[in-house]
């Protein structure tokens, strides 16, 4: 097998596979002890930069779990924080901003992005690819919508107040912010698809907050520069948000060839809503791996069944591993889509 | 004008109405400067037990904003508490639960609910129905599964993971816990009905957590339960959680006349899920208050041009008015509803 030929990446291509691929958002760091040592006395932000580290964060759930993929370590802040936005990953809250960004003014502090910034990003996708052998590796970024959110409000938001009030009552400040931001999304992306990642996802974790017209109106033409400027790269680009049910049809029309759909959301439905020629990825609730094993094979089981009449299915989670999840349950999920799958 | 021929009772009832009636939900406290006055130095829950502060508190939306219906001051935990559950509601984070409810044995904690351990409930609402005249009194309670995600984590959850491990793992004693819930919603519900409020509300924030599968099986008949003790009063009953998109239909379903809507979901789309036979409550994006005036007004208009075609509207927001929330912007978009829809 090579890296070509592997569940994961002809599941993305909706070529016929031999068992159902695995992998999970967040698989790589959170609820693995080894991660947390790995990481110990280490920066979030710190621990991105190092690209020895980075492999073996990497690697970590594919030696443990046997799933089909990696995902590269990483935060989709690496790129603001590389332009010389004043950011920092505070434990338990996430991203912080020291200056919001609010005015025209404040556009200035977002310069496009240069490969040079994160050349130990490229450092760390050639390093773990090299190692991986295989298995795939997905490259990642934020959406627009979502790093907007984190500049606009200074950090983690509930209701997206200031950055709606911005959509809302100056769009043309807006939509040359969402502009920049998915010019920097790009040139992230394209470091790590020139450096050896076989996939990308672009992340648009907050955009479940916003109702399609105004996702359409002030939200999907950036999201579409983004998988425009990385398409001739020829590598399946992935779209994921949480709580975008009503969405999944213009995630779909950005331009992804995949359309990850979380729980909330049956996959025959969103294969419906999302419409021919996308595989889809999903959609296990991440809050079921709390229960018995018998449980979770039973709700693994009726995503496959929903899944049964894809052309294209990457199982995953409705949205990332939670930090207090069992690694063996994770361990045992993929051993148990694999065997039901295979053949 | 009498109580009964309001605009608010006429939408619920998917009659003729000389406007579309206007109310907020979280209309009474938080962003009320009034409000803030009137708690100052009195505990949540305290502030709950005092009729008099529970009917000025409960006024003070209706004249600063003139909204069409009030709501009972009070919080959906007030019942678990009157029946002897030790919990508090911090400020900013919410209710905490002393012990969480995770065993056959601790259901023994949740008694029923007798209308004596909420007389003061009963007397706040006969007072402040006094102090209304024409404006109708919602009351309201929590639906059984949001009041036992509180029980189970102990909290708000977010990912709701000690809840759902019951629900799949336990299903017999999830069964009973939210059988007993219900039971107490009831009774709550029918404390505030045989004391004079006009419409009552059952909350379920926490539902959009749930795929449509798992709520038909493992809440619906809880709610319905809630819903048809009380259909013999002939109260307009309302049904509301955030992000439940995809559970519309149900929501219907269990057994309300009034589906609440949030925004990311328009009205029209909203009505064809519902079906016949329900008017909608929604469904402004609270986050739009933040923006300029002109631009409230825009999402307003589009909000009630998307409900043209209902049989019953009844315009809120999406959720309830955020903390930051101008009171003016509010004041400002009851009268802009009132005229835009007069005649």
């Amino acid at each position: 097998m090579t890296v070509t030929d592997s569940p994961f990446l002809k599941a993305c291509r909706r070529e016929p596979v031999p068992h159902t691929p695995v992998w999970f958002m967040r698989q790589a760091g959170r609820s693995l002890p080894e991660y947390r040592k790995a990481r110990e006395g280490i920066a979030m932000l710190d621990s991105c930069t190092r690209p020895e580290l980075v492999t073996e964060i990497t690697l970590q759930p594919v030696r443990r779990h046997g799933v089909d993929a990696a995902i590269l370590f990483s935060d989709i802040v690496v790129p603001l924080k590389a332009i010389g936005v004043d950011l920092d990953i505070k434990p338990g809250v996430g991203p912080v901003i020291a200056e919001p960004i609010r005015t025209r003014a404040d556009l200035a502090r977002l310069r496009p992005l240069d490969p040079a910034d994160v050349s130990y990003v490229a450092e760390a996708v050639r390093g773990t690819v090299a190692e991986l052998g295989d298995v795939p590796l997905i490259g990642f970024a934020g959406a627009p919508f979502t790093l907007a959110s984190y500049l606009v409000e200074g950090g983690p938001s509930r209701n997206h107040e200031h950055t709606k009030a911005m959509m809302y009552g100056a769009p043309e400040l807006w939509a040359e912010l969402v502009d920049r931001l998915a010019g920097i999304a790009a040139a992230f992306l394209s470091v790590q698809i020139e450096s050896g990642v076989s996939a990308v996802q672009l992340f648009d974790s907050w955009a479940g907050a916003l109702a399609p017209a105004d996702y359409r109106r002030a939200v999907l033409p950036a999201s579409a520069k983004v998988f425009s400027a990385v398409a001739h790269h020829g590598v399946p680009r992935i779209h994921f948000g949480v709580g975008t049910g009503e969405l999944l049809g213009l995630l779909g029309e950005a331009g992804a060839d995949v359309v990850g759909v979380d729980w909330r959301v049956p996959l025959d439905e969103a294969a419906r809503r999302v419409g021919p020629g996308k595989a889809l990825q999903g959609n296990l609730d991440p809050a079921v791996l709390f229960a018995p094993t018998a449980a979770v094979q039973e709700q693994a089981d009726e995503v496959l069944a929903a899944a049964r009449d894809l052309p294209g299915h990457v199982f995953n989670l409705g949205h990332g591993v939670l930090p207090d999840t069992d690694p063996d349950a994770l361990t045992r999920l993929v051993a148990h889509v694999h065997e039901r799958t295979a053949g």
